[in-house]
């Protein structure tokens, strides 16, 4: 299974971060992918008060931009996230930060509402609060593909094993993470999360960021991933605007469950 | 609080393993060490069939050896594991992989039983089945100390998030683990967990190996660590006989918590 993971650039005009995606499919095309990832609000500078502006409804532009490029390109794509918008039971409209994945035929199969907002204040580092505009989903998200079963969260939820242990007793043996760490958390954390979360689970991960822009005011750590049930880095890109192409060996899942078999014997 | 890990050398005299322990508390009282750790296994080579062999029942002559020694220099101790024997209610005896804890005063003040068993088999490395002599434990172990709650598991233990988040759950600050990985598992995933469990859990980890050596069947990884709630390696050595001096800062655990709380931020 070949992976391209698009770490791109994300400017203020949302057409623009949407065209340039079919360079994006252009290349993953030539080069055979079956995969195709987007990182974390990558329609969408990463600023609470922007996401409400840049919402969408499900189904919006976004969503039906990407529905046909994978219906045109035949590629699977996580399409990283977006915030959408939609209207609650009580008459109000609440914004999401919400991840779509389309298969080959351009059918959504897949969407996840981040769980776990960002909220955070490290001292003297990162400090933001998601909550201020967004609501956090309610459902842990797996589906089936031609490759076989696969979770989605986003970010955040990365920091919460007890939802990874879900979706590997649901029975992902890959999990897509669109994410934006920062220039805090990112050295810190990132990489250690990835590999942990794949050896615990026994499957593979893939983080897919945005890349930094030193202009705004969010630094996206970038450092695209992809780690395997062992635990290890198969690949990882730095900050810059990259395309990573990267090719995975889902039989490692079942190989590695066998000869270290954490999943069936935890007791708790 | 400052510990001393103590990574001795295991050799199959019982008593020469019990006697060497005095030079490690009197070493502990030197540097005013408030808590001492032994690895897994310590008092018993590791294999399978010497365990029931070098097995005691509770207060045999390891535990009143670690008793009086922790009543003599007046230091909370962490008596690594040994093999316990135990009449169970079927009137068969069983062995199990068992960390017990002392008090200043000597005091026994948590015991816990290695609850998933080593029992692995990788391709091209390490191959080992505890359970052709031992029994799992079905306790999680969390215990008061002068310092804060803390959680006790051993080696293999460390693979199971569940088991951490429970001990998070039930107020661990701090968790000891006993252990001894292996060439094959060390350099994969000593440190990855350590660093892991500790950031997930937000809270100290004190991982003691015994020392490797080179002529017994099963070649102890070494690299007694100490992890810290940011997932930070706050020391770690190499697989020699060693002992190892780290002082802590406990205000660290609120601290953590309340810049990125995840803990009390978990959906599942």
């Amino acid at each position: 299974m070949k992976i391209l993971q698009c770490q791109t650039h994300v400017s203020e005009d949302k057409k623009a971060n949407l065209d340039q995606m079919r360079g994006c499919f252009e290349e993953a095309a030539r080069c055979g992918a079956d995969l195709i990832t987007f990182g974390e609000m990558f329609t969408c500078p990463y600023e609470t008060k922007r996401f409400p502006l840049y919402a969408e409804e499900e189904g919006g532009e976004s969503f039906t931009h990407f529905a046909s490029l994978a219906r045109e390109y035949g590629i699977l794509v996580s399409a990283g996230s977006i915030p959408e918008k939609a209207a609650e039971k009580d008459g109000k409209t609440a914004v999401y930060n919400t991840a779509y994945v389309f298969d080959r035929k351009g059918q959504n199969i897949a969407k996840h509402r981040k769980m776990h907002l960002f909220d955070i204040a490290v001292r003297g580092g990162q400090a933001f609060r998601e909550s201020e505009t967004l609501t956090g989903g309610k459902q842990v998200t797996v589906f089936d593909t031609e490759f076989g079963r696969m979770g989605l969260c986003i970010c955040f939820d990365l920091r919460f094993p007890g939802l990874f242990l879900e979706m590997a007793r649901q029975g992902a043996v890959l999990v897509l993470v669109p994410a934006a760490f920062n220039p805090t958390t990112g050295p810190a954390h990132w990489e250690l999360l990835f590999r942990a979360r794949a050896l615990d689970n026994q499957c593979f991960l893939i983080g897919t960021s945005p890349a930094q822009d030193p202009a705004a005011s969010y630094h996206a750590y970038g450092h695209s991933i992809i780690t395997d049930p062992w635990g290890t880095v198969l690949s990882q890109t730095d900050e810059k605007e990259r395309t990573v192409l990267t090719e995975i060996d889902l039989a490692r899942v079942q190989e590695i469950r066998e000869q270290l078999p954490v999943l069936s014997a935890a007791k708790i």
